[in-house]
């Protein structure tokens, strides 16, 4: 079975491992948002990209949701010392991947074909694609005016009060080749629990799932079926159901349902949101969502993809 | 005794060490070459300023006259995991130098402004000037064609065969805010044993000693003194002796006290090389130039401040 997983940090990378333990290397394609890219000290720096890679390699913090175990932080420590903004905590090893990554975009070389020769370095046999190697940068429009995302999520926690999100260069930033090839020849798109804000709808609008604006999806005759990142109304990790609050919306998964009205097949939701199954116009699927282990990402893997076999 | 020391790498960053020692911080300034200057995995890296930072700091490493001393490699070994250039050896300790100095370069500040923060930081007293704030490229002709000096002296390790230099950028280098002032208001300039033509003459065309064509020293009034960086043909460290002979001029204290030819009141050289003297135009002092240890650079530092006082 062909799979399509749609990525961005810890949750999305977390049930992508799920789906790499199932699914054959070439039975899975994980697109990855690169909008929270951004050069800090010089280095093009990938958050959710390397997330995905670290987690399917082996190599993430499993305490943080970002960044590699076993990490010195020398280099910062240092830089702090020299008075430097530590705010974006960079981890020995991670500023390896950051300068590599630098160096070869300097040289030209494409952001996806640097993702693959990094994939092979790390053993992963699974295909990741970031969504595009033409830059994308998501900017968060809040009360305390427009901040770059990596300003609003890392440096101010996530505390001034969300109104919008822009995409810049969206617009021209065309899919990696080989995303539009394994969309046509999936069976299922799985939208990993990320945040459809920031995360999910910018992969979305570049793979043309939703055109701007959103009334054409083009999604027909492909199962699309998302994973709810809300539980309860609350987040494991990270800001959606805050953002969901301060533009108006009650945080829930009905909401993350909504959010991609005319898109989904199937709508996977936490056991304690069961009873919000019924008011989901599409087909639901109530099960446990929370990813602790290695297994437990496996076994909801398991259970999405019979999900999508239902279908 | 107001001194401004002219320095390179580790040999002129000992002396400058040395002479730190005896002198007041307002009595010493010493001017850095940066023609070797170059950027690396897009950091801005400075090796000539940083050793001699790093030494009058005690930061240094004192085995490998480079980067610094109890530094770990974890940045470096992962960029070779990923298939990256691990020739020039980045410390983790030392990026943080390299990554903050990039950061602030990109915000518009100054090269010098930033090495004042960063002397500062590391509790260094007396001034160290880059020699410009423009950025000045030494360019090694040999027999491959021309290469970037890191990439000649470091990467390829001297190896090829040297036809000539030239130091890109130098025609429009202006010599830093201070650079100036201190050598007008010094009693004496001190060449620090570091290469003459690398690391020596493009601080000395940057300050306009030596303008091209090299005819009309500007240092008239002022005493000059030179350290060999030769002793008994050979250098301590680099490729001086090795560039000489590639030149077709014997190496040897004598060819460097020609090099600076027209320029010295005086020139220093060691016990070895006693037997030169007499062949030296200039006013001599025969001493031990070799600085193993702190003492052995004050010790030096004291010689060459007292043959200063009696010229």
């Amino acid at each position: 079975m062909k799979i399509v997983a749609l990525a961005g940090g810890v949750g999305g990378a977390k049930l992508a491992h799920g789906l790499a333990q199932i699914l054959a290397p070439e039975e899975l394609t994980i697109i990855v948002n690169t909008g929270d890219d951004f050069e800090h000290f010089g280095m093009y720096i990938c958050p959710d990209l390397d997330t995905v890679c670290y987690t399917l390699a082996g190599l993430a913090n499993p305490e943080t949701g970002w960044g590699r175990v076993n990490e010195s932080w020398n280099t910062i420590s240092n830089i702090e010392k020299l008075g430097g903004p530590a705010w974006f905590r960079l981890g020995d090893q991670d500023i390896a991947t950051h300068l590599e990554r630098t160096r070869r975009l300097k040289e030209g070389q494409s952001l996806s074909q640097i993702t693959r020769d990094f994939c092979n370095a790390w053993g992963i046999k699974h295909t990741i694609l970031p969504m595009s190697d033409s830059p994308v940068q998501t900017i968060v429009d809040t009360d305390e005016g427009e901040l770059a995302f990596q300003e609003y999520f890392v440096h101010r926690r996530c505390e001034p009060r969300v109104k919008g999100f822009r995409f810049d260069g969206i617009q021209v930033a065309e899919p990696v080749i080989g995303a539009r090839e394994a969309i046509e020849s999936a069976e299922a798109i799985v939208i990993c629990p990320s945040n459809p804000w920031v995360s999910v709808d910018p992969i979305l609008r570049v793979i043309a799932l939703i055109p701007v604006p959103r009334s054409v999806p083009r999604g027909e005759g492909k199962k699309i079926i998302a994973v709810s990142p809300i539980i309860a109304g609350k987040t494991v990790k990270g800001p959606a159901a805050k953002m969901y609050a301060e533009l108006g919306i009650e945080p829930s998964a009905l909401a993350v349902a909504e959010h991609y009205r005319g898109l989904l097949s199937g709508f996977v939701l936490d056991d304690l949101d069961a009873h919000l199954s019924d008011n989901i116009e599409t087909k639901t699927l109530v099960t446990n969502t929370i990813m602790n282990s290695n297994s437990d990402r496996a076994r909801l893997a398991r259970v999405v993809l019979h999900f999508i076999g239902s279908l």
